[in-house]
């Protein structure tokens, strides 16, 4: 089976100019296919606070109303995704920037509201892995921004670490899946205030035993749990670690792997 | 040869939301090949109003700071092309949405500051017919923002006439082309006050007279000088006229047409 790489970056490597296009040139040098999904960071609620629009965070996820949907479109598919392959295609990486609604990629449906109303917010129905596939033919990486569509001409905002995870279930039909998880942090770890405090390996047992001594923080554990379940769907590999050390996460020479048992 | 229709969509247009909806289900109903271009609309003065940052337009073209490019960037690859590719979704149309960085479709280069500092406008030096051909392939109508490239990371606003006329011509070796130019008026005017006053065919010669006699409008000239180019180039067919003619426009039942002699 022909391999593809499949990596997220985080929304803090993206606010860091000088982080973000290191990142770039490392993932540029990878070698194969290879897809792309980046996060929104801090410029949407900058551009949203300049166009005095206000922005509302419940558990670290934004309510996208229909003008914060509107900001995120801008800023998500527009700024940061053309920005990110214009710097690929400088360090010689061919690279198509995408929305899940070009391509018919990703179809959602606007999250039902219960006690939180999340508006605009788009959770996975389909992903469209024929596309993908046919694209990924022409020798270009992808890139997507966490925007994606409900077929009726409704965009709407997509959690990028859950479109990670979408796209590399959906390709592990045709693909030896490598899933990367790219942040600001080395891995997870044993005490959040120890940065070198990294867990090489974590398997479902140790996991579990993880979450019973509360050890992981409360952020890290709906990450873990579609970690597990993108494994068991037929995801190979699963790594976690710091952006700054792609290569070597991807080799698994630093970071925290994901493993069944 | 097979057919390739090259359309563009002016700002006009794309600022009337109703307008814009009735144009794309029309787009969305032309069989074969298509290539649809937008232009940049009100917008973009609006959002780069509300985060405060001036605008200055010198003969109909923007003036593109650093500031101005971000908004531009954010407004026509981000927002307006998005929507544009949901939309046509929606309508039964499978779209891909992209910039000229984008498989390094358009490269450009900054334009030189003569007696006017345009700032990061392009002027097109390349445009990559045979990845616009392999995307093609795939039986998915392609939305074209007026954003490209330098290849060395730094995105450039470009003139959407332009980018429609260089994509028409690079493609004009692979397909037979049909190049129309979309407005709110019903085609090249022989009075400008009088709407109903289209000249329904133009070539060479009268164009010369028309000109001579002051009789079309100033902004019109470059768009036809651009015309009887891409007619040179190998453009087959070229339309001019109302956005909400386009099936009429396609088989010369209304508009202008742009003819060698």
């Amino acid at each position: 089976m022909e391999k593809l790489s499949v990596i997220k970056i985080g929304g803090n490597i993206i606010d860091d100019e000088t982080q973000l296009s290191s990142f770039l040139k490392e993932f540029a040098a990878i070698e194969g296919k290879k897809i792309l999904i980046h996060g929104g960071g801090k410029l949407a609620t900058r551009v949203a606070e300049a166009m005095g629009i206000s922005q509302e965070m419940v558990n670290g996820r934004r309510i996208t109303d229909a003008e914060t949907l509107k900001v995120v479109t801008m800023v998500y598919a527009g700024f940061i995704n053309k920005n990110i392959v214009a710097k690929l295609q400088s360090a010689g990486c061919n690279a198509v920037g995408l929305s899940g609604a070009d391509g018919n990629i990703i179809k959602a449906r606007k999250r039902t509201a219960t006690t939180i109303d999340y508006g605009f917010a788009g959770d996975i129905d389909e992903v469209n892995s024929g596309f993908i596939g046919q694209l990924l033919s022409k020798d270009a990486a992808l890139v997507f921004s966490p925007i994606t569509h409900n077929g009726n001409g409704q965009l709407l905002n997509t959690n990028a670490d859950t479109i990670a995870q979408e796209i590399a279930k959906a390709m592990s039909t045709f693909y030896e899946i490598t899933l990367v998880y790219c942040f600001e942090k080395k891995g997870v770890l044993l005490d959040p205030e120890d940065d070198d405090s990294i867990i090489p390996v974590i398997d479902k047992l140790y996991f579990e035993k993880l979450k019973e001594d509360l050890v992981i923080s409360a952020g890290m554990i709906p990450k873990l749990d579609n970690a597990f379940e993108a494994l068991s769907a037929g995801v190979k590999h699963i790594f976690i670690g710091h952006a700054a050390e792609l290569p070597q996460l991807i080799l698994h020479q630093s970071g925290t792997s994901i493993v069944h048992e």
